[in-house]
C-alpha cells in the first residue's frame, strides 16, 4: 500500500473559520466569545470537504493519507494559552471525525496548544486524548512564536516533558511550524523551509537521541535544505566531532518527500538512505498548481519517486509503506489490526 | 581565468582580534576603548596570514578571490552603531591592504555598517568610500539583529537609499548575513542558509527590480534551499502570479556554488540557468575538513563543477569568470585594465 504521510486539512468547512473569527474576537469583546464549541458541521459536509483529497489519492495512486489540522492554522502565537487549547482541541476533533468516517483513507495526526514562553509541558494532556482516540502522530512545533524564534532550541530541557510523553504513547513529531507573523518570513516559502533546517542543525548540534534513543521525528519538505547541503552538514558534523550523521542523527530523524519536482526527489534519494525518506505529498498544501514543465500538479510527488532509476523494490516499499510504519507503530498496529 | 567569488578573511592576524575585545569591553568601561584604530600590523603579517588561501588557489586551481571581511564577524547586532561604523571600516582597511599586496590574488568586497533599526541609509558614506578604495561589491546583511529578523524585508522602501547607492555606484550585494545571537540558529548550519532562503523567497514575493532592473545580488551557499526546493518556487510564483522566475528574478539574482558535495551541485547546474551560477568556495570557511568520502576538502568547490557531465565550454566559462565579470562590473573594468 502507500502511505502519504504528510496531509493537511486545507479544506475546512467554513464554520470552521467562523468559529475561529468569534474565538479571537472573544480576546477584545467576551461579549463575541463562540458560546460552543459544536461548530454544527455535519458528517456529511465533513466527507464532502474531503472529496478532493479523496479523487487525488485515486488519480495519484496513493491509499492512505496522514491527515492532521492545516499547519498555518495552528498559529500558536496568537491569543492566549487557552485560546491555544481550545483551538487545539476544535481542530483535532474535526481531524478526528474524518478519520472515523474514513477510515480507509486518512489515519489522524494531532496538532498541539503550544504557546511562545509556555511550557510544552501544557501539550501532554492533549496528547493523551489524543491517543484515546487513535491519532499515531503529533506536529511539534519548534518556533511556537510564529517567526521570532523565541523559545529554546529543541535540543533544550525545556522541551523533554513533551518527548517523554512522546516516547511513552508511542508517537511521533513532524517538526512543522505554523504561520508566520515576521513579515520576512512568506510562510510556505521561507518559514517552513528554514525550520526543517534548524530543526536539522540542532539536533546534529546536540546529543538528543542519546537521553530519548526511541523518540522519532519526521522533518518535513524534504528536510528544508539538508538533502541540498548534505555535504555541509557531514562537514560541520565532523568539525564538531559528532559521529557520522547516520549514526547520530539518522535512526531518530527522517525526511518526507514534500520537494516538488524531480531533481529535488532524485538529489535527497542519492544522499539519504532509503531507510529515512518517508512518501508524502501534502496535498492539498503549499503549491496547489500544474507544473508548465510536466503538465502534472506539483505536489504528486509520487511520479518524482516513480522516476527514480534503479529503486529497488525494497527501497521502493520502505518509501512508499515500510517506513511509514516503522516510524508511525500506531499505524502499524491499526493497519496490522485491519489485516494490512 | 577562475574568479572565486565568494572569500571571507578567516584568518586575521591576534591584533584584530585584540581590537574588538578592546572596543566591546569599551561599551561597558570607556577607558577599555581601544587608543588608536592603527592595529599596528605590518605588510609582512598580512601577507603572511593569507598563505593558506594562496596555497589553496594553487592547488586547486583559482586565480582570484573577490574576499571579505569574516562574515560571522561582522556582527551588525553586537554594540552601537558608532561601534559598527568603527569595526566596519577597521575591517575594511585589512581587506584593502591585502588587496593592494596581493592585486593578482584578491579583490576587495566589503562589509557595511549596518545596526538594526537604524536606515541603511547610514551605510552610504561607506559605500562611497569603498568604491574609491577599488572595492567591487559589498556584503548586504538582510537581518542586522543577528536571527531575530526585526528588520523589514529586503523589499521593503526602507532599503531603497542602499540600493540606489548600489546602483549608482555599480556594486552588486552579496546577501549575507553574520553570527547569530538566537541560540536557536548556528551561524553556517541554520542562520546562513536560512537567509538565503528567506531573502530570495522575499523578492519573489516583491516586485523590487521593476524598481531597480540593474540592481544585481549574489545569494551564496547555493541559494540556501532555493535550487533543492526550485520546483516549490516556480509553483508558488504561479501561485501569487508572478512572471517566470527566469523573468521575474533571473535578470538580478544569481547564485554561488558554496554547496559542499556534487549531488548539490549537479542538482544547481540542472535548475539554475548557467546565466545565474558563479563559481565560488568560501574558503577559508564554514567547512574545513577533509570529505572521507572522497578525499577531497569539502569546499573544494571546483571538483564538483568540473565533474558535471555535459557541460558546455561556454557554460564553464560562465560560471568560472563571465558572469563574475558581468555581476561585479567594477572587476570587469580592473581586470581589463591589466589586460585581462
Amino acid at each position: 500500500m502507500i502511505i502519504d504521510i504528510h496531509g493537511h486539512y486545507t479544506t475546512e468547512p467554513q464554520a470552521l473559520f467562523q468559529f475561529r473569527d468569534k474565538q479571537l474576537a472573544g480576546l477584545a469583546d467576551p461579549a463575541r466569545r463562540p458560546t460552543t464549541t459544536d461548530l454544527g458541521i455535519t458528517d456529511e459536509q465533513l466527507v464532502q470537504s474531503v472529496q478532493r483529497q479523496l479523487a487525488f489519492q485515486k488519480e495519484r495512486g496513493s491509499d492512505l493519507t496522514i491527515f492532521s489540522p492545516r499547519a498555518s492554522g495552528m498559529a500558536h502565537h496568537v491569543g492566549t494559552e487557552a485560546v491555544s487549547h481550545e483551538w487545539t482541541r476544535v481542530s483535532n476533533d474535526l481531524i478526528h471525525r474524518i478519520c472515523t468516517l474514513l477510515p480507509d483513507n486518512f489515519v489522524p495526526v494531532g496538532q498541539l496548544p503550544q504557546f511562545p514562553g509556555v511550557s510544552p509541558k501544557n501539550c501532554i494532556a492533549e496528547m493523551e486524548r489524543l491517543v484515546k482516540d487513535g491519532f499515531v502522530g503529533v506536529n511539534l512545533n519548534p518556533d511556537p512564536s510564529g517567526g521570532y524564534w523565541t523559545d529554546p532550541p529543541l535540543t533544550d530541557k525545556y522541551w523533554y516533558p513533551i518527548y517523554e510523553a512522546l516516547v511513552a504513547l508511542e508517537l511521533p513529531a513532524m517538526i512543522h511550524v505554523t504561520s508566520s507573523c515576521n513579515p520576512n518570513f512568506h510562510a510556505t516559502g521561507a518559514h517552513y523551509i528554514n525550520a526543517d533546517t534548524t530543526a536539522f542543525m540542532q539536533l546534529l548540534q546536540g546529543n538528543l537521541f542519546k537521553d530519548f534513543p526511541d523518540l522519532k521525528f519526521v522533518i518535513p519538505h524534504g528536510g528544508g535544505a539538508v538533502p541540498f547541503h548534505w555535504g555541509r552538514y557531514r562537514g560541520l558534523g565532523l568539525m564538531m566531532k559528532k559521529p557520522p550523521l547516520s549514526e547520530h542523527l539518522l535512526n531518530n530523524v527522517f525526511f518526507d518527500t514534500c520537494v516538488y519536482h524531480y531533481p529535488g526527489i532524485r538529489l535527497m534519494k542519492e544522499v539519504i538512505p532509503a531507510d529515512n525518506i518517508l512518501f508524502a505529498s501534502e496535498m492539498i498544501g503549499a503549491v496547489q498548481g500544474i507544473d508548465p514543465e510536466t503538465g502534472h500538479y506539483f505536489d504528486d510527488t509520487k511520479r518524482y519517486v516513480d522516476q527514480l532509476p534503479d529503486l529497488s523494490e525494497a527501497d521502493r516499499h520502505k518509501i512508499f509503506e515500510g517506513n511509514a510504519r516503522k516510524v508511525y507503530p500506531r499505524l502499524d498496529k491499526m493497519l496490522k489490526a485491519k489485516g494490512l
